[in-house]
C-alpha cells in the first residue's frame, strides 16, 4: 500500500463524513449485534487493502455511529471534535511518541505541560496550578483519589447525590466507602452538618451531569481546610465555560480546591481523550505515582516525567490536538462557540417556559435545559424513545426528585438555531 | 480554514516524516526545557491557520521528539506504529464516538469485541477468552488487580524481582502490599516455597522488561489454583509473537489464567494506545466495574457495555486502528514481521557471542538481545551515553546482578540487518 495514497483517502472520507453527518439520523439504528454479525469472525490470513477497509467503514460500521459529531446529537454533554484536533491525531499516531519518561518524548512531555498551562490562563487560575492529560474524568478523578487517600491517610470520599458516577466507582475500584450528602432545591451540595473528620477527600461539582449545577466551592474549601480534606472539582463539563469571564462566578472558591478536573473533549472541541487533571499540589501526585525503576533511569536527573505524576507509564501525543486547537480557534473563537452554546440553550429554555403543558425542572446555569412534558414518566420515556429512534435527534434523560426528566446538551460548535428548533418541533410532534 | 486542504496537507506531512525518518537522530538532541521555551508562553487571541501548527510542528516540535518511528530506535521496548493504524486514528477522530453504553457507540462497542475476539485467535486462545481495550498495560494490570482484589478479599500482590514497576506502582496505588519474589539464573519466577495463602494475585511475566525471560506460568497457576489466588499473565510485549505457533510454548499455562495483558501498541504495529486487557472470568469485571446511574439507563436490557467492565466510563473509537492492522497486514504479514524481528536479534545476538570483549547477559527467546563489555558499569554507562548522543541509534540499559547491561530491542516494522549492523558498529566503534 501507499501510504500518501490511502491517506489522501482517508483525509477526503473525513471531509465527505463532516460534510454529510448532519444529513444522518443521529442514534444509529441498529439492535444489539447487529455489527459485530455483518463482520468476519475471525481475521484474515492474508492482508487485504486500506480501500476495502474504507468501503466497510461505509458499508458496515457507519450504520452502527451514533453521530456524537451530528449538530443535533443533544445528548449527555453534546462533545464535538474540531478539525484541527481530528488532523493533530493523525499528526501523534504518525510520530507515535511513547511519552514514558522526559528523554522518551521530551515535545511531548513539554507541550502536554505548555498547553496545560494555556487552558490555565483561559479559565482564569492562578500560577499555582500545573495540569497534566489523563484519558478521561474517570481516570482523572481517580488519580485524584489515589492522591487524596496517600496523601490524608483517609477512606472516606464525599460528594452530593448529584455527584457523577465515577466518584462512587472510583472509591469502589479503590476499596473506599463513599458518603453521599443531599442537595438543595436546585440540587447543589448541602454543606450544613458536612462532617469530614474521617473524609479523604470532597469531590464538589461545578457542573452536576443531570442538570449541570454547582457546588458552593468556596464554603466546601473552608470545611475541607479546617478537617485536613483534599478538595477535588470535577468540572469537566463546564470548566470549559470559565474561558468566558462572566461565567467564571462558577468557579468561585475553586482556586483552594487541592485538584480539577476540565475535559478539553467535552467542551474545548479536542477529540477524545482529553482530560485535563490540574493540581496546587504536585509534590502529593509525585509522592503517589513516582516509582522509576533501573531501566528507566536516566541521565537527565532534573527532567520532569509525567508518569512520575500519573498512574500509566506510558502516554500518547495528546498535547498536539490541544495544541492545535487552541491555536486555531484561538481564545476569542474558544469564547464565541461557547457563548453560542449557551445562548442556544437559553433560547430552547425560554421556548419551554412558554409553552402550555411544557415545564422546566431546574435552573439552567450553562448549555444544558431538563424539562419534561406535565404527565406521566411513562410518557415522557415514550417521547425520548420516538424522538431517538426517529433519527433526528438524540437526547437522554435523568430523573431529579423521582421524576423522569428529559435533557437536551448544547456542545457541537455546529448545531444552529435552526438545529434546536428542529429538536423543539420533534419533541413537540412525539409528545 | 478548509478541512479538507488542511488533511491533505497533515497527511503529505505524514507521508515525508515516515520516508525521512530513518535519517533523522534518533534520540532527540535537546535538554529539559528547550522546547517550552522556544514556544509562546500563553496561548493566542485570535485564530491562527493550520498552516502555522505544520510550520512550528518542522520548526520546533520536531527536533523534541525521539523518533519511536526510526528503524534504529532499540531501547525499552521498539514500538511502531503501521500506516493502516496511523490512518484509522484519523477516521476515529473524526466520528469521535465515545463509547459509554453500547447505544452510544454500537459500532465501537461491537468492533472492540470483535477485533480483540480476532487478536484472542491469532494468539491461540480459547473461546473462554474475552477481551476489551485499555489505555496502557499499566491501566490492564490495575483493572486486573482491582478485580483480584474484590474477588478474593485479600491484599496482597505477589511476583518476582523482575516483573514491571507498573505492578508495584498499581498495588501502591490502590493501597496494596506487593510481595516480590525470587528468580532463578535465567530470571523467571522461583516457584518454590510461594506462599499465596494471602495472595490476591500471581503476576506472572511471560517476557519480563529486563531480559523477556517467561516465568514457569503453568507452575504458578497450580499454585493459584490452590490457594484460590488471581492470576494476571503480563505479556504486553511478548504476547504479540504467540502469533507465530512457534513461539507459543511462552504461553504454556497461560490458558490457565485468570486475566491477560497483551499491547497491540507494542508489537502488533498499532498506534498507541491500544492495550488488550483478556479475561476468562467476565463476571468478576462486572462485579467490581459496573455501576449505571440513571441518566444512563438504556432501553438495550441486553446490551453489552464495555464501561461495566473497565474503569473509565467513556472510551474512544480505538478498535478502529486495531482492525484497520489486522486486515491490511493480515496474519501471515503480522507472522512475518515478528519473525524478522525475532531473526534479526538472534543474528545480533550471535554477533556479541563471536565478539572477543563482549558478553551477552541472559538468554533471548524473543526480539530483545542483553549484553555488555567486559569492563566497569561506568565504561557501559558511557557508551550508551555516547551512542545515544550521536544519534545514530537509541538504545536503552537495566541492571542484572547488580551490573549495568546494555539492551538492544527490536520491533521496528522497517528495521534491517543494515539498521542492526549500523547499531553494532556504532556501539564497538563508542566502546
Amino acid at each position: 500500500m501507499s501510504f500518501r495514497d490511502d491517506g489522501h483517502k482517508a483525509v477526503d472520507w473525513a471531509a465527505d463524513y463532516l460534510e454529510r453527518v448532519g444529513d444522518l439520523p443521529v442514534f444509529a439504528q441498529v439492535t444489539p449485534g447487529d455489527i459485530r454479525a455483518r463482520l468476519p469472525q475471525s481475521p484474515p490470513e492474508e492482508a487485504e487493502s486500506f480501500d476495502a477497509v474504507l468501503r466497510d467503514l461505509d458499508e458496515i460500521i457507519l450504520p452502527g455511529v451514533t453521530h456524537w459529531q451530528s449538530p443535533r446529537f443533544f445528548a449527555y454533554f453534546a462533545v464535538s471534535a474540531g478539525g484541527p484536533g481530528i488532523l493533530a491525531e493523525l499528526l501523534a499516531a504518525t510520530l507515535n511518541s511513547v511519552g514514558v519518561l522526559w528523554r522518551t518524548a521530551p515535545a511531548s512531555t513539554e507541550l502536554e505541560l505548555l498547553t496545560c498551562d494555556w487552558v490555565r490562563q483561559l479559565l482564569g487560575l492562578s500560577g499555582e496550578w500545573r495540569g497534566h492529560i489523563e484519558e478521561t474524568a474517570s481516570q482523572s478523578t481517580l488519580a485524584a483519589l489515589m492522591v487524596a487517600r496517600r496523601t490524608t491517610g483517609r477512606n472516606v470520599i464525599v460528594c452530593s447525590d448529584q455527584a457523577h458516577s465515577s466518584i462512587e466507582k472510583g472509591a469502589r475500584m479503590l476499596g473506599m466507602e463513599t458518603r453521599k450528602v443531599p442537595t438543595d432545591s436546585e440540587f447543589r451540595m448541602v454543606t450544613d452538618g458536612l462532617e469530614l473528620d474521617d473524609a479523604a477527600a470532597v469531590v464538589a461539582a461545578v457542573g452536576t451531569t443531570s442538570t449541570t449545577s454547582v457546588d458552593p466551592v468556596a464554603e466546601i474549601a473552608d470545611r475541607c481546610a479546617a478537617a485536613g480534606t483534599w478538595l477535588h472539582v470535577d468540572a469537566a463539563y463546564a470548566g470549559s465555560a470559565m474561558v468566558c469571564p462572566e461565567f467564571r462566578w462558577a468557579f468561585e472558591g475553586v482556586h483552594r480546591a487541592d485538584s480539577l478536573v476540565v475535559n478539553a473533549h467535552k467542551w474545548l472541541y479536542v477529540p477524545m481523550d482529553c482530560s485535563l487533571l490540574f493540581t496546587r499540589r504536585p509534590e502529593a501526585f509525585r509522592a503517589t505515582f513516582s516509582l522509576v525503576p533501573e531501566y528507566l533511569r536516566a541521565a537527565e536527573q532534573d527532567a520532569f516525567n509525567i508518569s512520575e505524576y500519573s498512574p500509566s507509564l506510558g502516554r500518547r501525543f495528546r498535547s498536539l490536538k490541544l495544541w492545535a486547537t487552541l491555536r486555531c480557534y484561538g481564545a476569542e473563537g474558544l469564547r464565541a462557540r461557547i457563548r453560542e452554546a449557551i445562548r442556544l440553550a437559553a433560547l430552547f429554555e425560554g421556548w419551554v417556559r412558554d409553552e402550555p403543558g411544557w415545564e422546566l425542572c431546574a435552573p439552567r446555569p450553562f448549555s444544558v435545559v431538563c424539562f419534561r412534558k406535565e404527565g406521566s414518566d411513562e410518557e415522557n420515556e415514550a417521547i425520548v424513545d420516538r424522538v431517538n429512534a426517529s433519527g433526528e435527534i438524540f437526547i437522554s434523560h435523568t430523573k431529579l426528585n423521582g421524576r423522569y426528566v428529559l435533557r437536551l446538551a448544547i456542545g457541537n460548535e455546529h448545531s444552529t438555531e435552526d438545529d434546536i428548533r428542529r429538536a423543539w418541533d420533534a419533541l413537540r410532534d412525539f409528545g
